[in-house]
């Protein structure tokens, strides 16, 4: 299965007005930040919710069960604001370790929480089995054909917004953020993908040839904590000749001390993860290289920035 | 004295490269942010004060004595800023009562600070002295026509950037950014200055016919609390019909938390004011008016945003 430059541009028609068509800024010669995390409920996961969403709804296939979905993060968020949004109920099935906070701001989304699970895994199976037994929507946070075409959409907004640029930095977790994007961008740049060392699924499945099973860790874990690659992620990496590279921890955390000291963005883990791979140096553009750089979640506790 | 557009636009060419231009977004229907506490510095600010150095650079008029400033806040950080930048040494008088944390950040841009009396009208006398007896280059926080014509460039880019807009909305201080939108922005829309309630020099001008002394207090003092219009301010309100609303300290609070959960910009009170004239309904736009609101600093502590 793959999804196509086509299901990019029907997403992007989608989910227009439903999404915010978040802004560029050159930060530097050459330097771009896709400001991401001023999407609604602060990532880009809204614009994959959104398409899977409202696609479901035109095939007349959303019931009056609504959508089930597992994670504790920001696909939590996005699946709860598009479902009120649509006006359907969303069940959200949560590992038990997920913070206070997330679970009050998920409760003020009218989201119906269900804690299931020590982690993320256990709470998908929880949401597959009540997709079978309800026959609600299941809105997968990355494997879902309509949830890769809507992170792509980010890659459209660039190829308009950007002006020309050689080379696109995006964090991995399951891999729907790349995939999206390596598929709306083509050849037009290079795509490279940014992990945590301790968390690479991406990384993993390059090296092996295929998806494999894989620790999780790490300050950016409950972002781009995926046990492992996405099937379409996977695929749309081998077409478009995605790149990987991993960065440490300290980077993750300097990279996010920066944006918010150098540019007054304040950005989650996960959402200055591919900024880290420029300021530790792990990935060293060419000295007239346009790079781009998606900064793509805001959902962290501000106190932590000071 | 007044400032053209033409004045503006010759700005506008000399400072490019330096500062940032700042993104607009669309946060609802008719409803656009003009981004610019991701400037340099953080602020506006810096605009105006390359404006004023490039020129005076240009002119000739820069000695080996560089600048000196009044401020303990925005306009101190970009004088400093601008200063280094262009490899000038800079004085800052500051007020006794400058918090610690702001005295760090302007000793990391290489500026020689000076405490000079316990307000900033103290501060601003001791750096007229020092620009008398030392052939340094006063920079003034809102008053001078070079620091009006740099804060104006703002208007420009949102004309360019913003498509078609009826109102702009604006925080005022002293005015030298109020005063350059107006000037940039002339017939094309309306422009609206917000202050609080207790720090409303450009209210009381209005009201007086001449820009008067008065009052400053509130949360947003650091930023807003000018004890006077500035002259250049009031010459381009009453040019270009400008309108003056107040604000409650309280709509100042909730616009930033606002700011911050609804849209995850990390505000300073100053910078916020603006946005709390639509969130208290002080200003209520027509069902189809376009508006534009300047989010124009994000000097703030974040450890107060949780
Ligand atoms: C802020 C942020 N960045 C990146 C990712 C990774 O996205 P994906 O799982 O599509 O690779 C996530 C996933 O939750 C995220 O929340
Ligand atoms: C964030 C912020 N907003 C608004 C103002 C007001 O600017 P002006 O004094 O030009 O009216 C200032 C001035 O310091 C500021 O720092």
């Amino acid at each position: 299965m793959t999804v196509s430059i086509d299901d990019v541009r029907a997403a992007a028609q989608r989910i227009e007005g439903r999404v915010r068509r978040t802004p560029v800024i050159e930060v530097a010669p050459g330097l771009t930040f896709k400001l991401e995390l001023l999407q609604h409920t602060g990532s880009f996961k809204a614009r994959g919710a959104f398409n899977r969403l409202v696609a479901a709804k035109d095939r007349g296939e959303m019931t009056g069960q609504g959508i089930v979905a597992a994670s504790g993060g920001n696909h939590a968020l996005a699946a709860a604001y598009a479902a009120r949004e649509l006006g359907v109920p969303a069940r959200i099935f949560v590992p038990e370790t997920t913070p206070a906070a997330k679970l009050g701001k998920l409760r003020t989304l009218g989201a119906e929480i269900v804690l299931a699970g020590s982690e993320y895994a256990e709470a998908y199976q929880a949401a597959e089995t009540a997709r079978d037994e309800s026959g609600a929507l299941l809105v997968h946070a990355y494997d879902q054909p309509e949830i890769v075409a809507g992170q792509g959409t980010v890659g459209l907004e660039l190829l308009d917004q950007a002006g020309a640029f050689d080379t696109v930095l995006v964090a991995v977790g399951g891999g729907g953020l790349i995939a999206g994007i390596a598929t709306a961008i083509g050849r037009n740049a290079q795509v490279i993908g940014v992990e945590p060392v301790l968390a690479s699924a991406m990384h993993r499945a390059l090296e092996a040839g295929a998806p494999t099973d894989g620790p999780v860790g790490g300050v950016a874990a409950d972002s781009l904590g995926a046990r492992r690659l996405g099937e379409l992620a996977f695929t749309a990496a081998r077409e478009h000749g995605v790149r990987s590279v991993l960065v440490e921890d300290d980077a993750i955390v300097a990279a996010r001390k920066e944006l918010w000291r150098g540019h007054h963005l304040a950005a989650e883990h996960g959402g200055a993860t591919a900024y880290a791979a420029l300021t530790s140096g792990v990935y060293r553009p060419a000295a007239d290289e346009r790079v781009v750089v998606v900064v793509c979640g805001a959902n962290t506790d501000p106190s932590t920035l000071s």
